[in-house]
């Protein structure tokens, strides 16, 4: 795996793109790590404590890693994946970590072959591959590894060279983990984000919990549509005065648009008794996508919009596993008549900000670099979760930049819950910035002072600026 | 065109990814040909006569060919094509090849252009690029290669190392060519395909004959859903004693959705008055979907669904020429959504195996690869039709590979009605998965080592795995 | 910039496409430019008036340059662009300029960054890049060339070596400045293209006085459907006689549908009235591709079409500001369906032509280059708008190719309202061609004599055919 690990990988062979790429990435290499959106828990910064073995640290928490063994057969259960209802699943880690040496092959080509590459060489100092005979060899090495305080995850933070790091929460969560860490001592920047969806998704089952919990922690009893948005107001508030400096929504769709209060009200009393309509869930979330807009522009919290996927297509794994097991699948999503009404309201606004990511990349060079190289308020995230990948990166500069430039883009955003992956993730795309900069630079598009420039804002500044860090 | 049959050609330019792609390409270049779908004829290999001629064997049977002649204003008459009422069409074959040999340049930079070339030299031996100049004398070379032994069908099959060829069939297809060629003694495979859309497509004017024809080759007389169900069952047991391995449906919509019963012999019944809607075909396509998986699981042939050409899209072509003349056109095609129920009923079974191929590239990365990626019984089929060639090859697995991996794709399909293109589209079939393989190499995402294994895959294994051949 | 204007410049950087790619460009290089269709004002050349300063050149009629400025903060006041009101803006163009220069590196790896930089050097010998310090500097150099007789319009026109320019007229234009091109004598051919859009918008608020404006100069008194289309008829007779070949629609989606003539009556009578519906004014357009198409069989002049933006997205600027102001925002668009009526009555007619364009990539390989492929009657225009650029170009071809070949499509149409900008943009255009098929050189796709004479068609031979030039 060393072998994988070289000093130009994922740079264009040809010889001159090469050089300058490497160049260009010597140049933004050792920068600081910000990281404005992600979902790695704010728990283990704020506990600190070893983590118990490579198995939990590496495989249980990443579905990237057994969507792919899933795919070939291999059972959830067997991987440890916990049920919903508590039914056992296998519980020897050792065994679980021998099915993914077995099966690791299948990884090859994918950015998660290429992250754990980094991962098992540059953290670890593993450098065989992990195969079905090594597997259990190399478990042993890392366990020892994960025993000592270079491994303790604020060590790993530390050395990590993360400036900031963001969590997502949702608006009942007290944010305890946040206050800790701060009291701790502990100097660094973790700072939650406000993501509403639980608040929002009247059809989950556990959204009148997460509206119970709303009211317990704004102390604002949640009774109709107005004491609904005053309590999330009040949360962002919160959020806001610990650090937050952003908002996250997942929908489906990015239709945005107005409901008078009295409709919006009659939704919510229906989603209460929980009687809504389909109808009226899109009707709401649409609704709550210019609210949210609205009080980005009264507090200035930089709203994010997460638009396309559907969420647990595979309703098997769902109903036993839960949400985030692999079975999300992206739909075709349209942003040009979906958000007018949303980009008429506020795309104009200079005290707004909105940052769009896609799952759907017909969009990025037809629908979102055409409407971030217009309306002021609008910037474009980083290419997202399937596409957060060699190629995937590749299509998003390719397509984005001639329309709308990179300065109405934001820079890189690891979104992971792999802890472990976040520098490999960092270093990944730093290089395909570097490298798709020197191709302009090879085929004299711009002079390489620009692109210096230019990587410097890619891996640094564009993110800083973009959301006030 | 000699030259054009280079060593290094379709690789990437740039030396080491050149030199990396020839040396995978050499290490699978000689493996036999699996072809698990495909158009050849299986009566041309049971009679095993000589070819008539240049015009009947290359151009009279490929669409490809003269859609693009039509496209510049030739006509189909011109081009001997058979019109469905008989009207008299162009009969002089060689006056029909100078016609083709004015416009040989036309097909510069398209796949056909690439395959005809590895035809010409490799087959026949012409070294000079078609013109008007030297057409008939051409011509007269091949006519006279033809008449050879060398060029009888079952001598090319032998000499173009081909293992298993499939063809694909219809329920009410008694499968005597395919008996004939076994009762000859011939020992090469070549195996029928369950093909049942002439008995699924209710609206076509051919429908009834079919269901007559299924009547009657399977001795149960098909009056209402019950009974044709039965003899669909019945039919691929029958295809299955005679080698099929796999069925296939050409739809234009991957919606599949459940009638009961009594929906599904309600619509039945109207299609055998000839009296269905627009909505009736819809739903019955959707429905046999569903009854193709499930009888898959029961019976285990792999189940193949093409979809997304609206066919005949040119009326004027299509009531004089009939079928498959060039002037199918594709449309969107959405999985995610359309495929749900289906893929909740049968895409965690472990007895069941479907492989996915479109028309809409666009659903590559954002639908099929997470579909392929997480569902274990679907398996994504090589990029087809349009976009079998140089280009749509790099775009299917620069689209595919990051989320699904190689392992959960089959392999090569050449879909052809060309005999002799068969080994033309296999050969560079082979050299652009070097040539992916290598660039993928060059940019130390994968060893060489793992890139050899994953070019047999490609080559061999995973559709020797997936047709269970 | 200087460095930027490279011989080499948007080549491969592989050194053998490279060096085939620039001897390709250079049989190309010099040839006579065809600007099929764009959007430079006929009275600048009747005129030929020297242009005021650089401001008013380059910034004020480009929204290209100024979509981006906006986007960035940087009102449309400040930039000088006029209010529809008269509400003043900014009227000091050396202000407007030096924004222009503090902002230039927004346009780095942008196609405006690209032709910016060929017009400055190649145009006006400036070799420093633009930035706040050499702002003003830069603009007097500029201001004092443009008071030379070099600079005039006619000069210039003659310097870009242009052989034939179209522009784009509505049906009520009574084309002076044709006229008064003519009559001064002046031999260079820059032609009308009809396009109806005025005329077919009946929703548009501008609509009746287009209607009076067609009745006056065509002398029919349009008062019903009959009227109105012998009333375009007989512009585009008074078009083609002052020189058309070819007419051009704007439209939201390309669905075409003949209504009856009752029909259409009925809806021509309510426009008058001011009081149709969003039903009405889509079956009106859709009528009208049919009906301009069934004039284009009549007179011979080629039909284009241009779909795909949602025009004036942003009402903030449109109300203040008017049309093309950089609020377009296009948006997903079908051909296979809704042009099936179309392409079925006039697609197979040889006495037709037409040229479609589209905004949505996604429809190059899946439906524009199997129509294109097809039906004889349709070529494909070039990549467009936000896809007029390096890598737009190298889509479109990569798309279209190997589907369509390239002689289903019409070489290079700059559409621009930049006059300095049309030079950069052939330029560019040919260099791209250039480069791809020395790629196919390079991969023994073609040889390089096939390669030669591609680009030769592809420089000027296509379109000269295709638009009967």
């Amino acid at each position: 795996m060393k072998s994988l690990l070289d000093d130009y990988r994922f740079f264009d062979p040809e010889e001159s793109v090469r050089k300058t790429a490497y160049e260009l990435y010597l140049n933004v290499k050792d920068i600081p790590i910000l990281s404005p959106h992600g979902h790695v828990e704010a728990r283990m910064l704020a506990d600190n404590k070893p983590f118990p073995d490579p198995t939990e640290l590496i495989i249980i928490p990443d579905h990237y890693i057994y969507r792919m063994l899933y795919s070939q057969g291999i059972s959830l259960e067997s991987l440890g994946v916990p049920t919903v209802d508590g039914t056992p699943v296998e519980k020897d880690h050792r065994k679980i970590w021998q099915v993914f040496g077995d099966n690791f092959y299948l990884f090859a080509g994918t950015p998660t072959g290429v992250w754990l590459a980094h991962e098992f060489v540059e953290v670890f100092g593993i450098t065989e591959t992990l195969n079905s005979k090594n597997a259990m060899n190399i478990y042993d090495q890392m366990l020892e590894k994960l025993k000592t305080k270079e491994f303790l995850p604020r060590t790993l933070f530390e050395k990590f060279n993360i400036e900031v790091l963001t969590t997502t929460d949702s608006p009942s969560d007290p944010l305890e983990s946040h206050k800790r860490m701060k009291e701790s001592g502990w100097s660094k920047r973790v700072i939650p984000c406000f993501r509403p969806d639980a608040s929002v998704n009247i059809n989950s089952a556990k959204w009148k919990d997460e509206i119970v919990g709303v009211s317990k922690v704004s102390g604002i009893d949640i009774h109709d549509y107005a004491s609904y948005i005053k309590a999330l107001e009040n949360r962002r508030e919160y959020f806001k005065a610990h650090g937050a400096v952003s908002t996250d929504q997942g929908v489906e769709s990015p239709y945005a648009h107005k409901l008078s209060k009295i409709e919006a009200d009659a939704i919510f009393q229906r989603a209460l008794k929980g009687d809504t309509t389909e109808k009226d869930v899109a009707a709401f979330t649409a609704n709550m996508l210019m609210e949210m807009a609205r009080m980005s522009v009264d507090d200035g919290l930089v709203m994010q919009i997460h638009a396309g996927a559907l969420r647990n297509h595979n309703r098997q794994v769902f109903d036993r596993f839960g949400l985030d097991k692999g079975g999300d699948i992206p739909i075709q999503t349209e942003y040009t008549r979906n958000m007018q009404e949303f980009l008429n309201e506020f795309g104009n606004n200079p005290n707004f900000k909105v940052v769009l990511f896609t799952l759907d990349e017909t969009t990025y060079s037809r629908e979102l670099a055409p409407i971030a190289g217009h309306y002021p308020a609008v910037k474009l995230g980083a290419s997202w979760w399937f596409h957060d990948s060699i190629q995937g990166m590749t299509r998003y500069r390719q397509n984005v930049t001639e329309t709308a430039g990179i300065y109405n883009t934001v820079g890189f955003t690891d979104d992971t819950r792999a802890f472990l992956s976040i520098p490999a993730r960092h270093d990944l795309a730093r290089r395909m910035d570097s490298n798709f900069l020197a191709g302009m630079v090879a085929r004299h598009m711009i002079t390489k002072e620009e692109a210096k420039s230019m990587g410097k804002a890619l891996a640094y500044d564009l993110a800083k600026k973009a959301y006030n860090l």
